[in-house]
């Protein structure tokens, strides 16, 4: 068949976007999904089952991820995959990461119903953890499949209530036995939304980025001296808190002080003994920095540091700083990325080459194979949040776009690129 | 008998008090006996059955409070009172507010075996929630009885996780029936640690406070914009958790800008969504600001608000303010302040004349009766912490200060003073 005039379901896509929101649905219209919770399992379960439908074989790997595969005309050729996540930030939004695996999920069905047999077999994932808010760091399993990270590690790693990432895969029943290791890939497109507000702002439809900034997190635990608070001088005081107060203004300041593209966020704090007539005596806090340029973002830390070291000196609170994670910046494959531009330009959709700020699990899957993104508008730029939107049929032009990508990339019957 | 060569049993008030010091025991050497807690009802239960073993009358309020009831030979003449609370902080001290229930309950062992009878009645008062850790405010029990708060909104208060105070009266078993409303009291007393480093800094055993500082407190609620922080330019966030760091320095350095006698302290923050990835949305901290003069506290608060529109202003984070709390500084009866030092004379301990941070039950007593406290040293000032100390001889003469305070006054027989 003339595969050029394909669409995919607009109707389809959004009913299983709409049936995955009801799995962790909060009060406000977001979702909670949080990595190897219960709901994690039931919309595991529910994707395992759609996968299954079309025929997909699907594995489960040792970190929890789930891919279904399509045979393709010549399946000794390396896939072709495609994928994102369905796990959430706490109170986050019914689109991030679940849309590219819906939206993957949907390429798939029109291809089923349609009996498109494509050159290269086809590989849809869901990759376990991609947030990182329940188990830090984020993107844990395509860190581990590509490489980057150990499996054991990340096992090890626990949440607030110190549960292991390992234990809970067992728990959710999702601990696979296929190794979690990287195998010949063709290509990997990740759909996702913006999360920024450039799309809207400039009237596009799809965003090619030509990368993902680098994405450097620390973790900075402060010691004061727990006293009451009525008969303690100010003088001779040595409050955690305040400390941690100057050093979330030194990283607000930041991306100011180093000038050139740069985010710098302190997103979580823990303050003990937490009671407000006693002086604080511990505090943990994060910071997040991200730039398209590693070695600025490196520079940025060692300024910060100095910051932190001085307050910390100043007012008497001994530190202990973490280099809890880096990713370096991802540039994505040009030749995958201009397919993106241009298959949005083919199917009649406004396009914009730009930079993603949000990590992905792409990040990692660029350092296996040639790697593109494809992204929709988010509504007022939200994200990680309930009210996090984008508009139905945007979903629907997104999918159309990752389509006609995967059908094109599948096509290509050399080995290498 | 000549009472004057009357003393306490130092070794029995030691066994008192570290049986106490059982009942929520944390592995760092405190305890954690929150108000209404189950650990508060095993620390009532022990006490009621010790004011039961030397035949005091026992009553409990509609608030809980425990009073134990010592006859006078003439008991028509009112009470002079005595005690603390047997309440703690999260992860708070072995002799904050325990000591002075113990050492009365000594005063009144010392004066069963010793077949001492006072002109007047005595009572011995275990207060509801003094440290208002769980359920704010502070000190609610003694501020009902004292007609300075409304008993239902007291039980209306709620814990973290929206239990009411009222509710957890009733189910540890200490709602009691008898009205929570002040009696003619002739006196009350109130034996403490200082809470301080000023006894200890001048080497002096016993403290008499000219009186407590007054204690505002007060709650700050901010609102941000959440957002993924990746794609998020620094320029138009709307950061919560930046606001609320703005503002703890602003407190901090409060006291300078006022200058004279004065302290401010932020010992509580909540941050959501508190993920590392997201921009803060919700904060929410505690201020408590402290001096001698009522009135200069009250210009410090115009200040800091002054302080706080302007933050929440520039970065676009509304805000609320609840004015939770005030508490009248509380200049005590200079008579029987002087009573305090004038007996540590005669016993022979070194004193100081001071003035105390910290808030107590006293405060609100004071604006019953003629009211004084005994201060002895807490070892390297520290308090509200597990390492929170006080030598066994120190508890031991200031329980003998209070023996002889309450003789004196007790033996007065004029029914005003």
């Amino acid at each position: 068949m003339d595969t050029s005039k394909l669409r995919i379901n607009g109707a389809r896509l959004r009913a299983s976007l709409e049936e995955m929101a009801k799995i962790g649905a909060t009060p406000a219209g977001g979702v909670q999904r949080l990595s190897l919770s219960d709901e994690d399992r039931r919309a595991r379960d529910l994707f395992v089952k759609w996968l299954k439908e079309i025929d997909l074989e699907v594995t489960i790997d040792e970190m929890g991820t789930i891919f279904g595969r399509r045979k393709g005309k010549n399946d000794r050729l390396s896939p072709v995959m495609s994928g994102s996540h369905v796990d959430s930030q706490p109170r986050g939004g019914r689109f991030d990461g679940i849309l590219g695996v819906m939206g993957t999920l949907e390429v798939m069905r029109t291809l089923h119903e349609n009996k498109v047999e494509t050159e290269r077999p086809l590989i849809i994932v869901d990759w376990t953890n991609e947030e990182g808010s329940r188990f830090a760091p984020a993107m844990v399993a395509s860190g581990v499949w590509a490489g980057a990270l150990e499996r054991d590690w990340a096992y090890a790693r626990q949440d607030k209530e110190g549960r292991k990432q390992g234990d809970e895969l067992v728990r959710i029943g999702y601990k696979g036995t296929v190794p979690a290791k990287k195998w010949p890939t063709y290509a990997y497109y990740e759909f996702h939304i913006e999360q920024g507000p450039m799309l809207e702002r400039q009237g596009k439809t799809i965003g090619a980025p030509k990368g993902i900034l680098c994405l450097h997190w620390y973790d900075v635990y402060l010691e004061g001296e727990a006293n009451q608070v009525g008969p303690t001088p100010m003088e001779g005081r040595h409050d955690a808190l305040c400390a941690a107060a100057e050093m979330i203004l030194a990283v607000n300041t930041l991306p100011d002080r180093m000038q050139g593209n740069m985010v710098a966020t302190v997103g979580e704090i823990q303050n003990y003994p937490n009671s407000r007539n006693i002086i604080p005596d511990k505090v943990h806090f994060t910071v997040d920095i991200r730039s398209w340029d590693d070695e600025h973002a490196l520079d940025a830390w060692e300024l910060l540091k100095k910051d932190f070291h001085e307050i910390a000196g100043r007012r008497g609170t001994p530190m202990k700083i973490e280099e809890t994670w880096r990713v370096a910046h991802a540039p994505f494959n040009e030749t995958l990325v201009q397919r993106v531009l241009d298959t949005a330009k083919e199917l009649g959709y406004s396009h914009l080459h730009m930079v993603s700020g949000a990590g992905h699990d792409a990040s990692y899957m660029n350092q296996v194979c040639p790697t593109a993104m494809i992204f929709v508008p988010s509504i007022g730029g939200r994200s990680h949040v309930e009210v996090e939107n984008t508009a139905w049929e945007d979903c629907e032009s997104g999918a159309n776009v990752l389509l006609h990508c995967l059908l094109k990339t599948a096509s290509e019957n050399k080995e290498k690129r």
